[in-house]
């Protein structure tokens, strides 16, 4: 039905509450009808400022991320909310309960928040969070906030979906979280030290600013760090003022250009191995032939890297 | 060479440590000489006990693998340890800097330790995992042990690699563990209070238990909870006496096949889409290809769907 899809495309382009939901779980799920009214909103997505809050659990993203979505609304922009849920690949189960919140935000018509979860989806969340940002943004979203958990390899990748990362550190927490600040300093571009009234913040502060001096950057950029109270509301606006001069600072050089180049790569390498391989499973292994590759294996008859060299050639002779 | 593939070969199977290090960097780097020799030593593989050690950082896992690995040493049985690092996708840097450790093996002939590093590798670090044990067990290990962080997909899909995983939790942690331990509780086949002499080991216990008392079940086995203290040797007798209880109750029922089937499945799977994606990329995407692709997504005059819809289409034409 052509036509309903163009009526629907319409209502996501007019803001429409339902037709976005239901076109984010479309995606999610990944029907055709998804990736049909993606392909014909794509050309009025590109336009927001995507932002990307990460940090340990307990950090108080979501708080900040409701917070910041409250002082963008201000100025009118329309906004979008991704909040990316780890979840359990084994159970489904989410890890982080806490998806009753950001209440401040819920009689707003013009923000649209959504939980997603991994669930242990095929190829990762990443790819999924891209198509969302997509409609947030042909919803007419002129900024977009991704909340991620910033631990595992989904969360990473979710960030780089982001012009800017914020990276969210609070007082008191212990080597652990030393640890994990190692892996993930690179990506920053902002710093907030939030609970900034318990004991402690200056000299996180501190660790932070002792990092970057040894940190590389591929830019001329220096990370700023902000103190936030986000319970109180407080450090929110100067927030927004270091999001916009670095919003600044990426269109004044290429920074942004080369964040989005590197981001649409790895979309369109991702998206070629998830429908390649879709494409030879449904073509070449039906009817249970694959069980018949696992037992081969399972027993040590053959090894899986001739097997698949065999799915592969089979796969060129009658057409990938 | 065919001929020095097979002396190759040969050396692995005599437990010769120094071509066991080489057929584990081919396989690790994806040398072509790798999955050569992968093939000619898959028919040796398969009779190891595969046992998975997960946990949070700080929770004694090394010092509880080697321990381990001892006990099974006294038995004379040849063990393999694979180490996991969790590593930033960004820089390749460790998080953990702890691999200089394990020392009272060191001198061992009969004991292999491999760590590995995530670094952002394309599909991950499982993939590579699963080769490195095929090989520790053409050498003649009669027991590999994998120690992960089990905190993001990979150290879960890796753990997914073995026959019987133990889940380590130490008393005194915080709510993040409480919160971790919801989404690792179903892949624990045995648990372990390691660091049962600090106070609050029983509270662990009990948690745990009242955790298990409704957690699923697909089989009739019920996870024991063992105390140990690892830097004291205390537990490893028992641990291991546990281990070798779940082992005979896999064997005797389908549980250990099952989970094999569901391993090599999971493993043919994600080779066939790493094999046919680096085939449609070195034929179809050569010569900056894909950045003309790449710039008409990043200037949005072209979907990223319509845009791999095209290259598969080709891919078609002239043979995947």
């Amino acid at each position: 039905m052509p036509e309903s899809l163009q009526t629907w495309a319409e209502k996501v382009i007019a803001g429409d509450r339902r037709a976005i939901s239901r076109a984010i779980s479309a995606v999610e799920s990944r029907e055709p009808a998804g990736v049909a009214l993606l392909k014909v909103l794509f050309s009025q997505a590109g336009k927001a400022y995507v932002i990307g809050v990460t940090g340990p659990p307990g950090a108080g993203k979501s708080t900040l991320v409701e917070r910041l979505a409250a002082e963008y609304r201000r100025g009118n922009s329309r906004v979008g909310i991704i909040a990316v849920d780890p979840t359990s690949p084994f159970s489904g189960g989410a890890i982080l309960g806490d998806r009753i919140r950001m209440q401040t935000l819920a009689g707003d018509e013009g923000v649209f928040i959504r939980s997603m979860a991994t669930r242990g989806q095929l190829g990762g969340l990443a790819p999924t969070a891209h198509d969302v940002v997509t409609i947030l943004e042909a919803a007419g979203c002129e900024v977009v906030l991704i909340e991620t958990v910033g631990v595992g390899q989904d969360e990473v990748e979710v960030a780089r979906l982001a012009d800017v990362t914020v990276l969210m550190l609070v007082p008191g927490m212990g080597d652990d979280v030393q640890a994990l600040k190692a892996g993930v300093m690179e990506i920053a571009d902002l710093f907030v030290v939030n609970k900034a009234d318990h004991p402690g913040a200056d000299r996180v502060e501190q660790e932070i600013t002792s990092m970057l001096s040894i940190a590389p950057r591929s830019d001329s950029w220096r990370p700023p760090i902000l103190k936030t109270v986000a319970t109180a509301a407080e450090g929110i606006g100067a927030l927004r003022d270091a999001l916009e001069n670095f919003r600044s600072y990426g269109e004044q050089n290429s920074v942004r250009q080369n964040r989005r180049r590197a981001k649409w790569r790895a979309r369109l390498l991702e998206l070629l191995r998830q429908e390649l391989f879709q494409k030879v499973l449904s073509e070449q292994l039906q009817n249970g032939a694959i069980e018949r590759f696992v037992d081969d294996v399972l027993e040590h008859r053959r090894d899986p890297h001739s097997v698949v060299e065999e799915i592969i050639g089979k796969a060129s002779r009658t057409s990938v």
